[in-house]
This record gives structure tokens, sequence and C-alpha cells, in this order.
């Protein structure tokens, strides 16, 4: 994904060189980043500022049913889109409602730019007690409320907040929150007074002062060092590798990373993590596999990178559990050189100054393949699998399968979405055809995120003109979370490929602690495949199934509708409560053996 | 509603004299204040402790959908039953989804105990970077997470935060966030690391140091010049008036207020409050109506509080917008006596160490009803209202008649939830009969809170055994934001009558600015009659219907079904999108007017 081209040309429908409402202002300041839906909920707080989006017909409000749901969605427009996402919420209830999803953005490197509606500064200016309806109040009824107290909230979750007050500098705090929001690529807040909504601002401003959308923080000399020592130990090493992980892509650094892997001239093995599955085409001819320490798919993938490469060059390097096998991950640190957006670590040098958005362009375009040495080859992960046998077709589904049924569905430029649940352990082992995108939340792991995440993918891709249709995987008790969201996918007519586990409940915690206990249930019987109905499809927008067979679903993802869908497609898929992908229950084994030798030693 | 009375006969599950689990501990605690159900859902960070609930078989797990609605249950369980909600959630991803209900709890002095499952002890004292699932990490990469940035959040919505990290202090801060919870009926945070849910701790405890249930700020010599200052400024008065507001209720002052009114012998005149509509029986000889300012059903109403009266007394006073609508509430101060649970004002004097939980009792024991002047009588507000005449029958449904077909539905004893949507504004027009139970979310107003606190309602009416049906009135937006636990009603074998109001969007919104704008239309189509069906109900345990006539609805409601239900009743309300009461249409104009006004002094 490249950095956004702002746009200037931009259709005002205001008159020439007039002044705009501080609104307009800043839903075409939005435009400008190239952003063409975004979403929330409205409320008198935001009211004002809800209403002058007409002024902005390059916007389109995505009215969602919540607002978590609607931070979700954002959150997934930001993923697929490369430029920001904006939801839009209103005092306290609105934003309070939203701040899990604020969360999961700050700790998954989405830019989610949330912009709330807030009591009137004559209002927060009052010198008595005056209780105004969603702010929470002070603890003693003496004292006078505390108008920011939701504000004052975000501080360890947001890169950036601006809390507008003055119109004299509302637009540098704009502008300002805007920017961090997207260079940072996490949530920042703009916290704008019902009263500011409509007040005056210049138009100029919007061509003369251009969004400054380049990091600042750029130390060219120390960062030729450190690209020269990187390449210096390239150069020597006899069985290089290459790790592209998941903040490549937040950092919008896709396409360096891509001339970098050209560069390479097929001589590096190349690996992928758990969140950058599909950064790199599986097809590539030195693509082993993806890296999870002890949890990958074959020893052997661990293996060359652990013990047999004398250097490894991790790309957007994102070090956490869940990506990196449950702190598995153990490679050698003398031969390892991360880049981080935050950091650059060559060896165990650490440079704090110099990051990934400035080291990688310059990387790449100073490599030279003919000095690289030839790594020895290895079969990738998906020739090794070959050897598996192949199931019984009639067979009762399982998650085992499902990998398989996944594979024929997928075709290139899909983008796959798979939620928190049991089958998010699978996804290391499907075999992705090229230029697959994939997104989760799999690290912040709130669920029931995917099913509006997969609403703001959609809006996305359309609104991107993307090739490829959307697949969402995900689990009976996630979906539950957030089922309301389906609605607005038929009321804006997008069409994904939902995928339900129906296993009877929380498989997941099943597997941790207690299998059959009731608190690991969910409500029961649904009617998963009437639900799009009861949910407003009433002109046939979806097509629901519901499938037990392993041979029943192949044939149904093999079918000319499945492959390249002209309906939302939901799949009720049958599974056993019990039935999860071997690398989680092996996980969990091996979780309980560490607590249970941590008691034994105390 | 009383204080408990605290449970020592609880049967414990565990031997006598054993120790027992930290859990358990919590548990037994809970149960000791009464609490018969909790509610919240699993994830690794707190499965553990819920694990552990076996031992508890007083109480039972409600598992919800999510955990904003979980809390929204646990805070109707509370507001209905006089004991504490008990809420529990898992690291980060349940906290703050629950977040905006526990702001929501705070603004409304719902005593509602949240318990969040952390991550271990020894993760978190780690002194290296260590970057575990659910926590958001930490803006530099280098830096390590820190793991109290969700427990930071609260400070300002929660009048008690334990975090627990050593079991020699743990039953202490257990059973502090338990009792200040309870006694400052505000929501409390108990936060549990995962490692020692299962630590063990004397079982002694729970008997031989009971819950320390009384509030402790007393200064019973201040209290009592006070209450004999407010006597005399009572005997002394020619036309006395009383207010019950809403803090009563939450203080569980609603007996000691009844031995109030009991000693008034019909001599003063009585108002109630929006919030506190229902804490005194309307068919009361006193009972004028419910004051709001001017808001107010009959000017009459206002004129006797605030021009005929020369000493009001309001009980659990509650000044916030929604309640003294919208500050047009004129009361002179020198004729104003308030007892707050923070503090008791008479005329202008503040006395800011005497609260309403130590007034009131010695209040209502010392006050002589032979010494109080016999104010006025007036007729009150419903006397006034017959000369109203009658709507016609096949007329169309519209709010104006929804008024009093909730009069025909409601009998004795049932409980009232409205949720905040037009409506909302109609309510202080419907005359309650006998021992109505008010609930709703009018100071705070975060729609979507109402469903789910409608599941909470209802349990703990079973719980407690008290007589009466629970009635939910909300709009189809609100229904929208957490439609789902409808699915844990039907779950929970709970018969709700659920009347939602069908108008295509959010009116309240549409009343304020853009009447026809998208932005104000909700996703549309819903299958609101087959709703319950979709979302398991499979037995037959609910009924839905949809009504467009006057007649129609009138007709249902006063069926024995209706009257006392053996089902789960979904009512559909065809209304019209802009109809709405007329207490918020005028409230609307005036508030523009205000505005435009304010505008054009600038
Ligand atoms: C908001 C939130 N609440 C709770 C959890 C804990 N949790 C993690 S996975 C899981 C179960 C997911 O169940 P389901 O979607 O049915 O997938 P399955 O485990 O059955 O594959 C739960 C409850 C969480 N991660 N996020
Ligand atoms: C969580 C939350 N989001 C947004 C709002 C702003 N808001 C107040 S009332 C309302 C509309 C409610 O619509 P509905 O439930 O359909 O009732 P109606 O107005 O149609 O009577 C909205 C969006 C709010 N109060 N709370």
């Amino acid at each position: 994904m490249a950095p956004v081209k702002q746009d200037f040309n931009i259709d005002l429908h205001s008159v020439e060189n007039a002044d705009i409402s501080l609104s307009e202002y800043i839903y075409l300041r939005i435009a400008q980043l190239g952003v063409k839906s975004i979403f929330g909920v409205p409320g008198d707080f935001n009211l004002s500022f809800v209403d002058e989006l007409d002024k902005a017909p390059q916007l389109k409000w995505i009215g969602c049913c919540n607002e978590l749901n609607a931070t979700y969605a954002a959150d997934g427009y930001a993923k697929a889109s490369g430029t920001i996402g904006v939801v839009v919420t209103t005092y306290g209830v609105g934003e309070l409602s939203a701040i899990n999803g604020i969360a999961g953005a700050f700790a998954e490197y989405a830019p989610v730019l949330h912009i709330v509606g807030t009591s009137a500064m004559a209002t927060k200016r009052l010198d008595y007690v005056h209780n105004i309806h969603h702010l929470a109040g002070s603890k003693n009824f003496l004292d006078r409320p505390d108008h920011y107290i939701y504000e004052k909230m975000v501080d360890d979750i947001c890169v950036v907040k601006e809390s507008l007050s003055d119109i004299e500098n509302a637009c540098d705090q704009i502008d300002h929150a805007i920017v961090q929001t997207y260079l940072l690529s996490r949530p920042g807040y703009l916290f704008l007074p019902r009263n500011m909504a409509t007040m005056k601002v210049p138009r100029e401003r919007l061509f003369n002062q251009p969004l400054a959308l380049e990091r600042v923080d750029n130390h060219p000399a120390e960062t030729l060092q450190v690209v020269e020592k990187i390449l210096e130990k390239f150069y020597r090493a006899k069985e290089p590798a290459l790790i592209v992980d998941y903040l490549t892509r937040p950092f919008r650094m896709m396409e360096n990373c891509s001339r970098l892997i050209g560069a390479l001239e097929n001589k590096v093995n190349i690996f992928s993590r758990p969140m950058s599955k599909g950064f790199v085409d599986e097809s590539h001819p030195r693509y082993i596999g993806c890296y999870i320490g002890k949890q990958s798919k074959h020893p052997s993938t661990s293996d060359i990178l652990e013990t047999k490469s004398d250097f490894v060059l991790s790309v957007g390097t994102f070090d956490v559990e869940t990506n990196n096998g449950g702190f598995t991950s153990k490679l050698p640190q003398e031969h390892l050189v991360e880049l981080n957006p935050h950091f650059t670590r060559v060896g165990t040098q650490c440079f704090p100054n110099v990051n990934m958005c400035h080291v990688l362009p310059l990387l790449a375009s100073k490599l030279r393949g003919d000095l690289i040495n030839m790594a020895t080859v290895y079969p990738n992960d998906f020739c090794l699998r070959k050897k598996e046998k192949a199931q019984d077709e009639t067979k009762t589904l399982n998650q085992r399968h499902l990998v398989k049924s996944t594979e024929l569905l997928l075709n290139a430029n899909d983008t796959l979405i798979v939620e928190t649940c049991s089958f998010m352990f699978a996804v290391p082992d499907i075999a992705f055809p090229n230029n697959t995108q994939f997104i989760s939340q799999s690290f912040y792991n709130s669920i029931g995120y995917a099913l509006p995440a997969t609403l703001g993918v959609s809006i996305a891709k359309r609104d991107f003109r993307k090739p490829g249709k959307v697949v969402l995987i995900q689990g009976d008790g996630s979906a539950q979370m957030t089922i309301q969201e389906l609605a607005t996918m038929v009321r804006q007519k997008v069409k994904p490929t939902i995928l339900l586990l129906n296993n009877e409940g929380y498989t997941v915690e099943r597997m941790i602690l207690g299998p059959t206990k009731e608190y690991n249930d969910i409500a029961p019987n649904w009617d998963w495949t009437g639900m799009l109905r009861a949910l407003g499809d009433v002109h046939g927008h979806s097509k629901s199934v519901s499938v037990d067979t392993c041979g029943e679903l192949d044939e149904l993802f093999q079918t000319r509708e499945f492959q390249k869908p002209t309906h939302l497609h939901f799949v009720e898929l049958i599974l056993g409560r019990l039935d999860a992908p071997e690398r989680f229950a092996n996980m969990v084994k091996e979780i309980a053996n560490l607590e249970h030798a941590s008691k034994s030693i105390h």
C-alpha cells in the first residue's frame, strides 16, 4: 500500500474563496486524504457537525447501529484502505461506547480518527454546578462537573488528542490531529464543542497549507550510517533471510518492501508472521512459510531462521505474543536486524532515532543483489503439506478441513478477515493466493470486531475500486457480540461472504477451562440462516445456507457464485464443540504444562 | 427499598473452617449482600475466577452477548433490587467494552461492582518489553507496556477502585470495594490478576468480620442541629410542600421516606420529579404531580411550588438537566430544604458534613404532624387531565394515545422501563398505579441501555420474588444498539412486555435537526416481530405482534394475557416519523429560540 496522494482537486460545494464552516473544513481535510466514507452515530452534541456533511459530497455517511461497531468498521476501513478511518460519536455515551474499538486500533496500529461532539464552550466555562445530560457528574454533588473527564481517559490509547476551544487555533489543531493519526498510524482524537461546528474559517487554507504528510523525525546522517551497517552485515551473510512483519502495512511500506524483495534476486529465504500473512506472495520462489516460533507449521521453518540463517532482516517487526508464537520465537539477536517504526536494531545495537519509514526506502534503493550470497533453498510449508492425506468428503465438517475449503474459496486479490476465534489459529496453515489481504485483530483480540470490520473493509474496497471479494470467518460467540451490523451491510449493499462457525459456544475458552461448563455456552438456537432476513434483507440481497459436511462445503465454494459473488453469502458451518485447530490445542497444553511447572517450583 | 440485611446463613459448599479460594471469597461476600445473579462474559483473564462460581451455589451466572449489555443488565439489577449489581469482564477488551455502562451507572447512582480479570502479577512485574494480548501496548515499542493503563481510565467514574496484587491485603480490599459500592451507590472496580483467582484465604473471615454496611461519615451533633433547623422551618411554614426526588431510591431511603410521608398527616402537597416518578403513590390524596419547571404538565404544578409554597422539602434531591426541566425549575432558595447524599442545604445554608442518609431517618422519627400547618389543597395533574377529549379509536397510533394505552397496561407493582427515546418525554403524563417502579437512564441517556437493563430488572424481580410484570418501552434506533440481548431473555426465560416504537429512525434527533436527513434514518426493514425467533426462541417462549391503531392496542392491553403475562410479549407499534410528545416538541422550540437569541446578542 502506497502513501496517499493529497487531493487538491476536491469539488467544493461552497462558493470560491468564501468562508466555510469548521465542520466543512474538517470534512474537506479528511477528503484530501482520500477518505470517501466515514462512520458513526448522531447525537445532539454532534448533530450540527453531522448536518454539515452535505457540504462535502466527497464523503459518504455510514450510519451504524452502535458506536463500538462504527469504530470497528472505521478500523477495518483504515486497515484496508491505507488512508485513515473516521468515526463520529457524541459526548460521553457515544465516545465511551467506542473506546474499546479505539484501544484495539491503538494496539494494532490502525489510524482511526475519532471525532467527538462535546458540550458547548459556554457550558464548559460555567462556574457553578450545572449537570447536563451525558456528563457523568462529579463525585460530590457540590462540585462542578468536569467536562473533560472523558477526554482525560484516552491519553494512553491515542497518539494525538486535540480539544478545540477557540476558533483561532482550530484549523491548526484539526490538521495536527489528522496528520498525526495518519503518520503514526494509530488513533487520534478530535473533540469538537457543539457550538463550534458552524463557526466560520477561511476556505483558502485548504489549498494554501497542504497537510504535512511526511514524518519529521528524520535523522538522515544517522539513517544512512545504519543502512550501511545493515548492508555490510547483509553482504557478509552466507545464509540471509527476510521476515516481512505486520507493521510494514500500517506504515504504508508495502511498496518499498516489494522493491526490496525485487532487489534480492531470489537469493534470500522469505518468511511471514501470523499477522503479516499474505504480505508477501506465497508463490514467491523463496517464500518458506509463516514463522511462529515453536508454533510454526513445521519445525524446519523455525529451524531455518533460528539456526541455519546467519542474517535475518525483519521489516515492520511486531514483537507481540500472538505474532511471535507466545514468546517462543528465538532468533539469535546477533544475526537480527529489526526495522520498526519506532527504532532500528542491528544486532544488539539499538537506534531509537532511526526508523523503518526512513530506512526501508533507502535500503531498497541501495541494496545490490549481486553482492548478496545465495542462501540454501528449502521447500516451503505448502509443498511439505502435500503429503498429508485427504479427508473423507462425506465426513462431518471440521476445522482441519476448513483450511482446505478456504483455499478453494479464495482467489487472488480477495480479502480474508478472521475473527478472534478458534479458527484464527489455523490461518497460518492456509495457502493464500497472490495478493490476498489478511485482516484481523489478532493481537488486541476483542471478539465482535470482525463483523463490523468486514463492513468497513467492504466499503473501503468499493470506495477504492479494489478487485476481489471479502471473506469473513468468525465464531458464533463473536458474532453475537455485534450481530446487528449485518443490517448495515444490507443497507449499504456490500456483499462479503460470511462463514459462521456454529459450535455452540466459546470453543476458545472451552479448550482452556470448563469445556462443558455453562459459562462457555452462548444464547442457543439462533436462526443463523434467517438472521439477514430478520435484520432487514427484504429484497434478496443475501443468500444464507447451512452446511455440515466437507464435501458439500467444497462443492459450494467451487461454484461460480461463491468464486465471484453477486450476493452477500452467509454460510453457517456446523462444527463440533471441541473441534479446534491442532496448533491451538497444543498451545493450550504447553501453557498448562508451564503453569504446572511454575507452581510446583513455588 | 430498605437496606439489605447481611446473610450469614449462606450455604457453604466448602468444608467447615477450611481455606477457600479468593474467588469463592468474593462470591460469598457478594452473596452476603443478597445478590443472587451476576452478569458477564468469560475471557482467559477471568476464566479461573468464573470457573469457581460453582462453589457459590447462591449465585447464578448470567452470560450476556457482550460486555456493554452485561453492564446495563447489572445496572438494571442494581436499580431494581436495592442491592448491588455485579458485572465480570476480561482484561482490556471486556472492561473497556463495559466502560460506557459504568459511566452511566456512576451518573445515575447505580451500585455496580465491576470485577475485571487482569494480567498475572508475574507478567505485570517483568522488567523488559513483553507485549501480551489484550494489552494495547505503549506509545513507543521500546517502552515496557503499562499493565495499568485501563485501570487508570476509570478514576472519575467510580467511587472505589481496588487493584489486588498481594494475597495478604486482598480480603480487605475486596470488602472495601464491595462496601463502598453499596454505600455510595455508585460503581466500584475490583481488578483481579488472573493468577490470584485460586489463591487461598481463610474462610472464617466471612463470619467473623461482617461487611461494614453503615456510612461512617456521620456527624450526629451537627445532624441533629440541622434536623432541628429543618423542623423549625417546617412548623413555621403556612404552605409546606414535599418533593420526593431521585436519590431517595439509590440510597435505600424509600422506607424512611414513606415514614416521613406518613407523619405528614396529609397536610403537605407532594410532588415527584421526572426521574422519581412513582416513588410516591400517585393516588396519595396530597399528590399533585411531577415537577419539571416550565415543562410541568400544568403551569399550576410549578406555580404551587415556586410561588404558593413557603417551604419545600426536597428529599433525595437530584438537580440535573433532565430532572429539572432543562434548568427551568425556579424554586426560591430561601424556602428550600434539600436532602442529598452529599450534603444538606437549608435555605442558603449548606452543610457538607450532613447527609440525607442520617438526616432523613431522624427527621421522620422526630416530625410531629400536629405541628405542621395544613397547606392549601389542589387537584392533581390527572384530575385536571380528565377534561382532555378522547381520541378516535380507529386512528393510527400516536404517542399521545400511547400514554393512555400504557395506563391500561400497567397495574400495581409493575415495573416500567423507558428508554431514552421520544416517548421518555411523555412519561410524566402517565398516571401510575400504586407502587409502580419506574426505571430509566434518563440523565446519562445512553441509548441501548433499556433493553439489557430490562433483562437485569426481570432477573432481579424473579430473584427477589417481587410481584408485578416488567414493561419496556423503547425506540427502534435504541433497540438496534443492543438487540442481541433479547436472546438472553429467552435463554433465562424472563417475560417482560416490550413495546417497540417503530418510527423508522431517530425521532429525537429528527426533531432537533435534519428531520428528513439520512443520518437520522436507521437500518430499515427489520422484521421486528420475527426477531425473537431469529434470536433463539424456538419453544414459543415469546409472542410478537405489530399494531397500528389506537383501538387495537387498547384492546390488546386489556386482555388477561397482557395484564398478567405468561409469555414474553413483543409489540411493534407503528408510529409516524415525526410523532413525538408535545413536551419534547415545545422543549426543542424553546432551546432553538434561546440559541437564536444568544446568537443575535453576540
Ligand atoms: C470483547 C471480548 N470479550 C471476551 C473475550 C474472551 N474471548 C476470547 S475468544 C472467546 C470465544 C469466542 O467464541 P466464538 O466466537 O464462538 O469462537 P470459537 O471459540 O467457538 O471458535 C472469548 C469469549 C474477548 N477476547 N473479547
Ligand atoms: C449511545 C448513544 N448514542 C447516541 C445517542 C444520541 N441519541 C439520543 S436519542 C437518539 C435517538 C433514539 O432513537 P429511537 O430509539 O428510535 O427513539 P425515537 O427517537 O425514535 O423515539 C439518539 C441517536 C445517545 N443518546 N446514546
